[in-house]
């Protein structure tokens, strides 16, 4: 089905040009009317134009009666816009039926609009990493995708690594827990202001690109000191990329790290979340309720109908 | 004059053994008595042994009775072990008379004791890096260590660089604010967490070494957000090294950071600090109440008598 797709630039500035081009062109093969924002291609120092201007390309995309506004990619530039962005005309936009989506930088967008207004977005793909891909779009990513689009897209799947699984105990069911989370060095740079969701019981899943797995460690340690890990129905992590070891890691590793946190908090550690910076990402709703069962290796997470849509204002 | 001076590991592993022979050389070449605790050179993964071999460590640091208690290196492990430090042996120590120097993964150990005691201990050198330093130790680290074994330093003073002093205004002379801070990233990294002391209309000051300014800039607004910095009387920023710029920054860089800063809080932003991640660097006693005032470009910092063994529960 055709679908009206807005394409705006929040954090940086979209240097990849082509990929652009190649995710922009591919949306609009798939059949959609994709209409790209003024400032898309802005560029202000490291940004995709000065704070201003992404912050009217925010409102833009919130006013355009899209179906999808799509971030063209994420990097740097959300945090510094945080007591600006116009919360409640996203808010609005959502109610009328404009999904937002989007990952990494867009974590900080996505958790403070939560915060603030209890709106629904969606983590999920950016146009030049992932429909520009120079590999081609992944399917499944595109599947996904097309479930939102279509609303029939109920939850999503996957099978944990026999590595993770061994020492698990059975996850009893999980109902009626808030999903959220997002990029953990984005959402641990919101730790201590008023942007960051207070969540109870909710599940809360995390992804990270190019750091190492001491870095990932510090950051789950605040989350973890700071009580927000031991107040979650459970920790579900994505995937971790771009690490680069050490030879006087000696052994440390992203493993350590997984296994020294499953013993320190209550809440069961899942692993396996295809999501994150690699290609086959699922599209997950930040903010809505969600179920979560596991049998044996096999994670099961579903959601409610609408989409989030009718979960706005649930908290 | 001869000190007993105690070294001892309680962050990352010791790598670079001919730096910490040279180092613990130099302090017995200026006449000190260097104990070396017995697990300063283990190794767990990439720790100084495994966290209870540190703690130990911390432990025997404290009942040393020594005059100094250096640390081998920064690097990471403090965060992980926070909620076992012993604390008030510590703050004890340093009411016996044992000061405690460090910096960078130390930081951690210092606020958290702070936050927990109100104990004060040093921003400083460490074994390796400082004293064992290949092109030898720093002339004016060593003349602001022997000020703190003397007993007699009762301040610093240092010229801002030009473009950071053109439009400053002018520094009220700042009284009784208790002086805090350290590593930006382990600082941060404690937000939100029971060891973040919770310290008013004191005078902050940071520094970071490998963070890309946009990283330094994310976590200066989250501290700005949480309302950290806007409650200081002013923050002195130090030495910001090792940073790789990138063509796509176009001219975003700390110049920026520290600019923007400046335009959205209120007190002061000095700069220039000499501490960091470099060689030249002066002792900051951590938890101590100083003045601070400034002339044209020359700041000046003072400290009372008794290098803060008498401030350890002014607040």
């Amino acid at each position: 089905m055709k679908k009206h797709i807005y394409i705006y630039s929040p954090s940086s500035a979209v240097r990849d040009k082509a990929a652009f081009k190649r995710g922009v062109k591919r949306l609009q093969t798939l059949g959609h009317e994709v209409e790209i924002d003024e400032a898309a291609l802005a560029t202000h120092q490291r940004f995709a134009g000065d704070d201003a201007t992404r912050l009217a390309a925010i409102s833009r995309a919130a006013a355009s009666g899209a179906d999808i506004a799509l971030i063209s990619r994420g990097g740097y530039g959300l945090t510094r816009i945080l007591d600006a962005i116009p919360y409640k005309a996203v808010a609005k936009a959502i109610h009328r039926g404009t999904q937002f989506v989007g990952l990494s930088d867009f974590t900080a967008f996505q958790l403070a609009l939560l915060a603030k207004t209890g709106a629904v977005t969606w983590a999920g793909p950016a146009v030049g990493e992932d429909f520009g891909a120079e590999a081609g779009a992944d399917d499944i990513m595109e599947a996904c995708f097309d479930d939102l689009l279509a609303g029939q897209g109920e939850g999503t799947g996957w099978r944990m690594p026999a590595r993770d699984s061994a020492d698990l105990p059975p996850l009893r069911s999980i109902h009626d827990a808030v999903l959220w989370g997002g990029n953990l060095c984005v959402l641990t740079s919101l730790l201590g202001t008023p942007w960051f969701p207070e969540i109870d019981k909710g599940v809360l899943f995390l992804e990270d690109v190019n750091e190492h797995p001491y870095r990932v460690e510090r950051m789950l340690d605040q989350l973890r000191h700071a009580g927000v890990l031991g107040r979650q129905k459970a920790i579900v992590l994505g995937q971790f990329t771009g690490i680069r070891k050490a030879p006087h890691d000696r052994g440390f590793g992203m493993q350590t790290v997984v296994n020294r946190l499953r013993g320190l908090i209550k809440p069961p550690v899942l692993t396996g979340l295809p999501f994150g910076h690699v290609p086959t990402k699922v599209l997950l709703p930040v903010g809505a309720k969600v179920e979560l069962a596991a049998d044996d290796r096999d994670v099961f997470m579903v959601w409610g109908h609408g989409h989030g849509r009718d979960h706005g204002h649930d908290h």
